[in-house]
């Protein structure tokens, strides 16, 4: 087990699913404050979905990129900025005007199976000085060689570290560690995990990626998130006291800013039976409200639709499949 | 790892924590049909703390023991009705009246290191043909030999089955693992895992349990239960589901009748601060409210002094050191 961790930060990123986006950029500061004084060394900024997410397809935020960066930028003194790039959502351009309010790290998030799509954003990244980072999201749909082949191709683009990610929390924690540890046969780069809660096991799993050897994890104060949210930083770390492992992360003072966050949601994270759901099929979160419709028009069983489309692989953009599904599922159900 | 796992399903009892035991019976008996028809083994009812609990120390419930068990009783077809027993709080007359609705298993519940006050309930039970569970609160209190060594004190009464718990929702994956293995080694009886989740860890404890060997574990629908929780029931069934473990639960069935509960319920189980620092500290929930005072009186952290509590190994009813902490606490901060 390391005796070191660093966390990374995702509430100003993930969590921004879990408030569709609308955090102002003076709560994004306030919050940013709140970490840095806490000794969080990296938190992550931005929309749900990274440079450029605020969009009629994924939902516009509250404010724009530069605001956020700008607002975040001011607040913090010693932590690191961090953004996240999806290629096909965000662009180099994004990423470009995002360094001019001192970003440091960048994440570039592809696919489980498509690294190759982040091979210019890496290099670009690693030219202008910054950390930059190889982010392989829906891990569990590729078995732990696949995982660790995308994480070479990664390093070999000049990636600085590489994380594997639960992005439907489907994994329970043997995936977890069967993936770890491919990736750290493969690679000589550190590894990085970034887990879902959707079957419970947001902290379950990061530990049993700590044990099988990640340097770095994500978490997220309250437990915010897509879906059924992240590992819950003031658990997290809380967690990692016990045993002895150091974060660099003041437990009482996360607990406290944790409670700013509580006068700004609506509602607490939860293990809705939608994030559930999505968990179990190993599903596009985005699939589920096109299920439901399906699901209603055709008589049949949302969950059964979403596990379907599990099992068939789909990735986001698939959407349509999902009225296929549904229709064949009308058509097993009247034979 | 067990293919076969026994579910007891705490909702209806150690779920009335979250609700300040308002269950309505009414509302019981919707929700024992519900868990019934999903394929629930076993379901525990009553005030939160057992049999007896109802009064003004541990908070009246809205109905008597009778009442629920009674509203349950009728409710349940194949479902295993189950009482909890705290010596001290409930008993020997109160199981006898349980009995009379039906009661076939009752959990002898005891602090992890005190089997010996259960002796005479174990006995009862057996001489009248129930299942008699040795329920070992605060198991984390204990090294594991010590759990192993009340755990055969349980089994010389004549206990079918031994219960780890952790009441306090404070241990790790590995603490859980050593208890479970130590007991299993002590005794030949079934052994089963009770979690609770203010580390995170409900669904990932009970999991590392039932790989030490547990073969019965419990849950609640939507995680409800004292602190900040017990591993959601529904979320377990799909987390087994997944790994094959057979648990006879229908998922779906049990995501549904969470449906009801969130109509009753009047917010959402969470980790809590609060809920944090007691799994953290390790210590008893009922020390929080004093905790608060205290610290607000003396000019300390409640959390500093929770973490206090549970290092000197306190139990329920040693509230009156709480004031003895604060004070030392008080005098070294101004040393």
């Amino acid at each position: 087990m390391m005796k070191k961790i660093r966390i990374i930060d995702a509430t100003l990123r993930d969590g921004m699913h879990a408030v569709s986006h609308q955090l102002t950029p003076e709560q994004m500061a306030q919050i940013a404050t709140g970490l840095d004084a806490a000794g969080v060394g990296t938190i992550e900024v931005g929309h749900g979905d990274g440079l450029g997410g605020s969009s009629m397809q994924y939902g516009f935020a509250r404010a724009s990129d530069k605001a956020y960066l700008a607002a975040v930028a001011s607040a913090i003194k010693n932590t690191r900025l961090d953004v996240l790039l999806i290629p096909g959502i965000g662009t180099i351009e994004h990423l470009e005007e995002a360094m001019e309010y001192g970003v440091r790290t960048v994440r570039v998030a592809t696919h489980v199976t498509e690294a190759d799509v982040g091979e210019q954003h890496i290099g670009f990244a690693k030219k202008h000085g910054l950390e930059a980072v190889g982010f392989l999201m829906m891990a569990h749909m590729a078995p732990p060689g696949k995982v660790a082949e995308q994480a070479k191709l990664f390093e070999s683009y000049g990636a600085d570290m590489i994380y594997v990610t639960d992005s439907a929390g489907a994994m329970v924690p043997a995936d977890v560690a069967a993936r770890i540890r491919a990736v750290r046969e493969a690679v000589k780069l550190p590894i990085g995990f970034h887990g879902h809660n959707n079957l419970g096991l947001a902290i379950g799993n990061t530990l049993a990626a700590i044990e099988a050897g990640a340097e770095s994890v994500d978490a997220c104060l309250r437990g915010l998130g897509a879906g059924a949210g992240n590992a819950q930083l003031e658990v997290l770390v809380a967690v990692l006291n016990k045993m002895g492992v150091e974060t660099g992360i003041d437990l009482y003072k996360a607990m406290d800013i944790g409670e700013v966050l509580d006068g700004i949601m609506h509602r607490p994270q939860i293990i809705s039976n939608e994030a559930l759901a999505i968990g179990y099929a190993g599903a596009y979160g985005s699939f589920m409200l096109h299920a439901r419709r399906a699901a209603e028009k055709f008589g049949v069983d949302a969950r059964d639709i979403l596990i379907e489309m599990g099992r068939r692989k789909t990735v986001g953009g698939q959407e349509d499949l999902i009225l296929d599904v549904a229709i064949d599922l009308a058509k097993a159900k009247q034979a």
